[in-house]
């Protein structure tokens, strides 16, 4: 019999696509919950079928997920599992589990899902023929560009474009993002030591390169900060400065960092003092700059230090940063890996520090669920093509992903959602610090959207007995608990929380 | 009025979802070219309502075209950019253009689309349910795993992994793959210095690491070869060797690199100087791991060193390979990211070597539409949870295509396909070196299915003039034609290649 794709898939490609749905499916949790269709406060929720409340029912794990975690083990390393997800049944801020638990989830795959799980508007743009496209013919982006990729970038990632920076090199993660980044510093610095773009490369720079040596390979650097997470990948890693476990037995670059303001709470009480250990580290900063070994192309820094511990610093502080690159013609790589997207109650925790010139690159991921660096600036377009590259470039399906993201946050004002509910929230656990001092130690991230931690002196086992009161949280460096809710969190979910920390601490 | 998403989204979310009917829309290209239903020479063809030849309307860029390159330029850097591609008008084979220009296409995005432009079967997967939560739901997958992680990893990518190699750390592409495995290596050659996995870090080492100084970032390295190509990260450029302009301006980890083969052609003639040179480049590979200053803790080597000018050498050189680095007790890792996936005739090209015993590591991507490094020995979990760790640590969306590439895979019987297929056309290769031979040099991949080379003085302008004969064609290192059709490619493909060539040739 002739054999054709033809004559076996007609049928199957004819069959309408099953539906998810969501709010059906989650309506379920609805009455488990409370009983009014609006929050307590009167506020419109923006899941109006969310669980009203968590759910706990086992311990977790529970028998279900033991049971999958065990299968799932035999093939992919399970030791730094949290939590066996089951994502059809996660809804809004609720993330699900295999034995009927329900958690209000505030850590939100590490500070990665920005609009809720099982967002419509998303599985709208999920379910649409251009993401199908898109999925099945995935693109070398650099050689064969869809057609319409410029309209994707225009009306999805550029549409948020930091300001002043109005062009992107589209990459996969945030660990990358940042090695590219860099790399784009590094053909930069290089060619204005040379003398401009127009300057060829000499034999000697050609076969040195070929080799890992000097001068094709130069001995520059890149200048992060104490505490700094940049990513797991060898250059990045090497400016990731956030725990031992991230890069013991792995080789590094002999790259310099300077100190991190280890600024004193509360603020108010501390202003001086602060200021000065700015000073300091803005000093040390740049004594680095002109002094390391391997000189600086750029400083890489994060708006709030995330893995590390959640460490703010003031918007002087960047500012002083901004100068010194200025000052000594390096690139200042602003790395809004994790805070960008809302989260700070600006798109851009940058937008905080009133720069008077943008930062060189700013580099995204997370909650973008896309990555890339934007830059503004036509020299940061390496000087011939294929300089950077790679197969892939990214994801077009990840990028029009993002572009139903940034409809989604416009659309629900969210990141004023996300300012205000972060004032509400601050507000709240100030209330909390005063009553539970031990508990909740330099609070931080007020005026910073929900991008809010405290240390605690039993932090671990905060973060565990979070589950026991039905609330999923994560923890930054050594001390920190840090709070990454979704864009869509509320002050009624806000409540939860606060009315959940307060069993924690009471017990 | 009240807002809620359920007010405003119920009648979009319930619209079915359109579908896309690559089939239909590419009727229109059969008319075109012949008119006959199976290919001449009886074979069934994979895409019946495939275009039956290439279209050529106008210059590549055409008008269109270049109005949209014009765009992107803009806001993205376009000078790597070898045809703005309409996907949804590219089927099969075939890949389209704005200006109604459909080529034959012998490149595939670099290698890395393995059964077709808009393949029915994969538009079923990427229209599916899951599809769609792995879209709008994506996981930590180190700490949030979806529950039904190990089934598609079971059903998926460990339904093909090589043997001996039953467990998967997964990533999103092959420099990163290939970083992951390098790490893995790392840490576990520390561990076996250490003394095993139950040896504590010391303080020195925790100390050290924190400022990328040994012992605790080690003085280790990764041997490479000469002309390989193993990514674009910083730790995966410093093993890539292909071409300066990869390398130039990036700092790289002084690291050794060994010679690979320069097997002379054809093989038969030059068989006792072929296995001198195998044996001269095992030898020197032997002095540097013994003797380089900073140690290897593993040999990476592509089967066919793809981007750097398709370099082969024999299965007995590989098997040394394997010798020297048990010998010697370091890893060997095994990069498919190019040869990977059924494009040499078997799965996985190191099938082609006969190994006593499996590599340690085998990296993938490109035609898998996700990646990562499939591994077998449990010491190659690091003995602790988070220190092979990332926010996404893979893309299970990308592992859900995989999959049904996989069954496309085994439903078409196509790595049979593409063994069969590429001995015809190294076949018709081989007879149009004879005829002109100043045309194609070192012609070679001879039992290597379709991944096929040659030599060429004027490559370039052959690339070139492909588009004008109706075929998309790419180059490797300096002087190398590379093909590398899809796994769907058959014989009625080649007939059509190598007509086009002749065309060239006589040109």
């Amino acid at each position: 019999m002739a054999f054709s794709l033809r004559t076996v898939l007609p049928r199957s490609i004819a069959r309408p696509i099953p539906r998810i749905a969501p709010i059906a499916l989650h309506r379920r949790y609805s009455s488990a919950g409370a009983s009014a269709v609006a929050a307590d406060n009167g506020e419109q929720p923006f899941f109006p079928d969310e669980p009203r409340a968590p759910i706990v029912k086992t311990q977790i794990p529970g028998p279900e997920s033991q049971k999958a975690i065990e299968r799932l083990s035999k093939v992919f390393d399970t030791r730094s599992l949290n939590m066996m997800t089951n994502y059809q049944r996660s809804y809004g801020n609720y993330i699900a589990d295999l034995d009927g638990n329900v958690l209000l989830d505030v850590y939100a795959q590490i500070a990665s899902i920005p609009v809720g799980y099982n967002n419509p508007s998303l599985l709208l743009a999920a379910t649409s023929p251009e993401m199908a496209s898109a999925i099945i013919n995935r693109p070398a982006l650099g050689n064969f560009p869809q057609h319409d990729w410029a309209d994707i970038l225009e009306t999805g990632i550029l549409s948020v474009a930091p300001k002043g920076l109005g062009q992107v090199f589209t990459a996969q993660a945030g660990s990358d993002a940042n090695e590219l980044a860099y790399k784009a510093a590094f053909m930069w610095k290089r060619q204005h030591q040379r003398g401009g773009s127009h300057i060829e490369f000499t034999d000697h720079e050609i076969s040195s390169a070929m080799t890992n040596q000097s001068p094709g390979a130069p001995q520059l650097s890149i200048l992060s900060f104490k505490s700094a997470f940049h990513g797991r990948l060898f250059g990045s890693l090497s400016t990731t400065r956030s725990k031992p476990i991230h890069k013991l037995d792995i080789p590094a670059f002999d790259w310099p960092q300077a100190p991190f303001p280890a600024l004193k709470y509360p603020l108010d009480q501390f202003a001086a003092e602060n200021a000065a250990e700015e000073q300091r580290c803005l000093e040390e900063t740049e004594r680095l700059i002109k002094e390391w070994h391997n000189p600086p192309a750029a400083v890489v820094v994060e708006p709030i230090q995330s893995e590390g511990g959640d460490n703010h610093a003031s918007p002087n502080f960047f500012r002083g940063l901004r100068e010194l690159t200025k000052k000594h013609d390096i690139l200042f790589i602003v790395d809004e890996v994790q805070t960008g997207v809302g989260a700070t109650g600006k798109f851009w925790a940058h937008e905080h520090w009133g720069l008077s010139s943008p930062p060189d690159m700013v580099t995204f991921s997370k909650k973008a669920q896309t990555a890339g660096y934007y830059y503004g600036n036509n020299e940061l377009r390496p000087n011939k093509a294929y300089r950077q590259f790679n197969t892939w470039m990214g994801d077009p399906a990840r990028a029009i992903l993002f572009r139903a993201i940034v409809q989604e946050i416009k659309r629900l004002n969210l990141v004023e959602n996300t300012a205000v509910t972060g004032d509400y929230l601050y507000n709240g656990l100030a209330q909390l610090a005063k009553k539970y001092p031990n508990e909740i130690q330099n609070l931080r991230g007020q005026g910073q959207g929900t991008f809010i931690a405290w240390d605690s002196g039993r932090r671990d086992e905060v973060l565990k007995r979070g589950k026991s009161v039905g609330i999923n949280i994560g923890g930054s460096g050594e001390k920190a608990v840090r709070l990454r809710p979704m864009l869509v969190f509320q002050k009624h979910h806000a409540d939860i929380l606060l009315e959940s920390l307060e069993k924690i601490f009471k017990s």
